[in-house]
């Protein structure tokens, strides 16, 4: 069915009181730029985007992301009107109350129809990429009779303003992603005051030279819309929508200037707005013939979806494909098989190597992981031999040269695993992990299974110097909720770590990996990492010490505790790749590990920041000892830097003695 | 003098000489870049840069970013050949090693003739951002006869690329920045291959949608490259140079190519490379006539130093300007005054808005100040009484509209603060500084006084939800090395914290603050948060228990201790405002504070992760407690979520009981 453009206008209207209504209830909230794309989202819902409120998780739905997300009344209205089962009407009136799921900005764990988080400006448009570039692996992997939807966005100033859009719309742009359509709201308004106070650029310009087909519509004329939505449509370039909008449209003494944006209207002129609109209703009272008007508009959907289905069930990829979807890895032990037959190696790696090693064998079975590097392929061995390019000339391929774009990247990433069907991982240099901090800690708040590779992870990288050797970075990343941090060891914890991030469904992972070889440690045990930290060696006589180390540093445990054992002193070796697993371990686990014991020394050795590591030492003889590094490092060959830096058996032993003779 | 042409080229092949020689040596580093810019950087260096090698600290020099830094041995060429003190002959024959000022990337305190440092691509095109602003406002304070100078830079593929090199040609576009000129190494070649693998971008379309002027040339004709940098510096617009070069140029087997980016020629090309530039010298021999050449360009810069240095002596700006430049504050203790007032006053108010009080005292009496903020002004309260905008109609405006961009922002006030002259402040919300991180760590590794003011600081935030509640931010900003992150109580530490922040002047601040308001809980003491933390409330009878509070915690560890003293059990509130500087004070201070008795129960409270707090805690009666907040928040009113989430009394006292009862 086909709406009339006089039926439009109210259905834009019942969004507009929603949302005035529900920030003036919270007292808190942005009315502004919901009422200023009420008709435009109107439109793009009535004609254009293809979805399913009573299936909100159908894999073949085109994807809305409201970028702008501190409009969030806009999709939470959206939602309702259209028939979702969330958000209630009742979550509405709770906007941004404890409790309700309609949050101040859309949380993607709260609501199904809210595709991603979008509180921070710019990601949406580029976890939007994301998705747009799942969509296109799918399609290419399973033909178009089963994946081909559109990724819509709606986006303001703000979003197109942020460094990680301009990366976003480069790399849609090279990649010719003619399934994202982003629909701007020009409203020219910033919270600071006019847009021209802080920009000039003449955007549509600047988006045709990243490759993009850019349109322009009166943003409340619904011809003009319908016009404009068509052709993005139609583009088979990615394509911007200049919405020329009114901020806070509708009320009449406040549309179009800045104080609209971010507070509530006040009783006085809700009352204006509601005259000046038409609107006779009851705050929160949608009239029948206006929600029927928007619930049949799920009907097309749903007709859509049944078609799908049907050639789903028909299909010989449908099971497959259905699989992915869910997000269960293949079955199979042959992964597990294959490492267990390296504990007999003796393999002196990088870990970089050792994760490159760990693809070689988890691409071929895994053929959702979707690799890529931001242009340090050959730095962060994040290749597997079996993946080609991912480009605009194949998109089955499964490795995408990000260029060099962290932020972007990681952004998309989340968007990739949001959209399903794929597992994305994704290299830089573990200090470049500062560019895309935010889009790493908006992995964990999603719950998305996003891998990091990050490697040349402490001052072993060497020559490069401070700005890329980390130092607070490892700890730094630890501190984010929900979020696996992994240092391995060796090439058998490597493999390990690969394989818990793997099956992480709802707990992003960042792999910090060496530069610089490392032997073999380990010879015996299977999945020890999964508990965090477990004891490598065993102290031979009384324990007096325990060395807790990570990554690159527990070799150099094993040789400090064989030094100590020389001199009588019994002590043993924790290697400890995931502090956050350790920590979720019981006690009794922990205190075998740790023993509860401050008669005994514990002794963190790891090549970084030593604030953090209290935690598992200073309960602890004497106050317990922290072998780090607290400041910057220097430029010289990784040897030298480690020396200088007292990361030697040497230095290491007489600070141990010293505290236990204390 | 003016060079002919026939001389220039061997004088850019001792560039290529010194770069393939030096990177061979220390078998590390990047040939590439050096020797395919060496044709441009010459005809730069020798017919427009400003520059006197005598006096590298020269107020009015032009300003040379090579904001490409991994080909750092260019900037090292060009240093040693044109005859600055540093670095030597045999600093460039220690490239890369331990010692050496020739690090793997150009580092500010190791180099005078350095400017910035710039390992992380795309931040040194916003730090010349930053420095062109410095130079427009400083030229708009003190007439264009004490400054008048160019801000040059030289930047990759990769620099173009990266996000927030995009935020910084928007910025550099709208404030009209024409002294900004950056020239393009227009290679084609990233470290994965082809440019063309990842981007597809019209860059020179890009750039005049953003406002600049774009200009392009042969890099390897020196004429053509005259004409191309003739029209750059003509230009009153910022303005990108497009410089076709060949990466290695001159390297007969391998320019052009992508192995020649970051590894060393080898011996056999590089022998290649002497017989195909005609350059028959050993290595790190350059022959007396071209090394005159090289040397007799700072002549010209001398003379104009001598005449600048006349102006200065002659103006009665000159004082004012010399003092900015040394970076020393104006004398007087009228703020001290003041503040000292505010002891009596009993001021509840949100340390954002303490922190606007404070800069309507400060800002009139340090009139190098010069504000911003990322689009939240309002929100940040940056904005003092007596400043207007900083814009292209009026560069001597105080206050900077940065528009949504944080990291340009960070990054661009790290290039005033190493222009000089200025003192730069801007703000964002807390969790916002995840997309600022790496320039806050560049703040700090180049000892920069940059004053970050973060706002919203916690859940306290209320309504906005998670993405907007910083919970690991505090922590983890507070693992970077050299950056004091201050989290002021109330009103009084506010305005302590600030002049630290002001005094510090080789070392960046954190001012994290709240939206919410907090009572005044200080009415007596001087200065006490330059001690980092000191002891708020003793306890009264025998001391059993020590609260170590932060910012708006430390209210309602003074209202758990009244409770716990009101059941007989002595409790002292340690304020914290600065973890780093309580670090830096000597045992004594330490173990008056905190004293090295585990019988006492140690409790800090702060509304982030606890993770870090054992640092101050661990080592007590039971290992301490920490009270935090150790996932992330939620979307509801501040004081529903403080409830929520145990910061209160009822929610805390028991926990302290029990840990004493154990």
């Amino acid at each position: 069915m086909t709406l009339a453009s006089d039926r439009l206008a109210p259905m834009a209207n019942a969004i507009r009181a929603l949302s005035m209504d529900a920030v003036q209830a919270a007292n808190s909230g942005h009315p502004g730029m919901p009422m200023g794309m009420a008709d435009v989202a109107t439109v793009l819902f009535a004609k254009f985007l293809k979805f399913d409120p009573s299936a909100p998780k159908w894999a073949d739905r085109d994807r809305f992301v409201l970028s702008a997300g501190h409009g969030s009344m806009l999709i939470y209205s959206l939602l309702h009107l259209t028939g979702y089962a969330s958000p209630t009407l009742e979550d509405i009136r709770n906007f941004r109350q404890m409790g309700s799921v309609c949050a101040g900005h859309p949380e993607n764990f709260l609501i199904e129809g809210v595709e991603c988080t979008t509180g921070p400006l710019g990601q949406g448009v580029a976890m939007a990429v994301g998705m747009a570039m799942a969509e296109r692996h799918l399609a290419a992997t399973f033909g178009d009779d089963l994946v081909d939807h559109n990724t819509w966005v709606i986006a303001g100033d703000g979003c197109l303003m942020e460094g990680v859009n301009h990366e976003a719309i480069g790399l849609a742009g090279t990649l010719k992603l003619g399934r994202l359509k982003v629909l701007w709201d020009d409203n020219k308004i910033t919270i600071d005051g006019d847009a021209s106070l802080s920009t000039s650029e003449d955007i549509p310009a600047r988006y045709r030279a990243s490759g993009w087909d850019v349109f322009e519509c009166d943003g409340h004329d619904f011809a003009d819309i319908e016009r404009a939505l068509g052709q993005a449509a139609a583009s088979d370039k990615p394509t911007l929508v200049a919405c020329r909008t009114l901020i806070g449209k509708g009320a009449p003494n406040k549309e179009g200037g800045h104080d609209v944006h971010g507070a509530p209207l006040g009783d006085a002129e809700i009352a204006a707005t509601r005259e000046n609109i038409g609107w006779a209703h009851a705050p929160f009272e949608i009239p029948a013939e206006i929600l029927a008007d928007w619930r049949s508009l799920g009907e097309k959907g749903a007709k859509a979806r049944a078609e799908w289905e049907a050639r789903l069930a028909a299909s010989d990829k449908g099971a497959e494909l259905t699989r992915r979807m869910a997000g269960e890895l293949p079955s199979g032990d042959e992964a597990a098989k294959t490492f267990a037959g390296w504990l007999e190696s003796e393999t002196t790696v990088a870990t970089r190597k050792a994760s490159e090693n760990v693809l070689n064998v988890l691409a071929p079975l895994v053929p959702e992981m979707l690799g890529g590097s931001a242009d340090l392929t050959g730095s962060n061995n994040t290749k597997a031999k079996c993946q080609s390019a991912f480009n605009a000339d194949d998109y089955s391929g499964r490795y995408v040269y990000y260029g060099i774009r962290e932020f972007g990247m990681s952004a998309a990433m989340n968007g990739m695993a949001l959209h399903g069907g794929v597992i994305p991982y994704g290299g830089t240099f573990l200090i470049f992990s500062d560019y895309a901090r935010n889009a790493i800690r908006m992995s964990a708040l999603q719950q998305t299974r996003v891998i990091y590779v990050l490697t040349h992870d402490s001052i072993g990288l060497g020559e490069d110097g401070p700005t890329h050797q980390p130092v607070e970075t490892v700890m730094s990343l630890r501190l984010i909720p929900n979020l696996n941090v992994f240092r391995p060891a060796d090439v058998i914890e490597t493999a390990e770590c690969w394989q818990i991030a793997l099956e992480s469904a709802e707990t992003p992972s960042v792999l910090a990996l060496t530069r610089q070889n490392l032997p073999q440690l380990r010879t015996s045990g299977t999945m020890l990492s999964a508990r965090g930290a477990y004891t490598l060696r065993r102290a031979e006589g009384g324990r007096k010490v325990i060395l807790v180390a990570t990554g690159s540093e527990v070799e150099l445990a094993v040789k400090v505790r064989d030094a100590l054992q020389g001199q009588g002193i019994g002590a043993d070796v924790v290697s400890m790749p995931c502090m956050e697993l350790f920590e979720a371990q019981d006690a009794a686990y922990k205190h075998e590990v740790l023993p509860n014991d401050p008669s005994i020394l514990r002794v963190s050795i790891e090549a970084g920041v030593t604030h953090g590591w209290e935690r598992f030492t200073a309960f602890s003889r004497n106050g317990g000892l922290n072998i780090g590094l607290d400041r910057f490092g220097a430029s010289a060959p990784a040897k030298v830097l480690f020396e200088r830096f007292g990361f030697t058996v040497d230095a290491i032993v007489p600070q141990i003695l010293e505290k236990l003779s204390v």
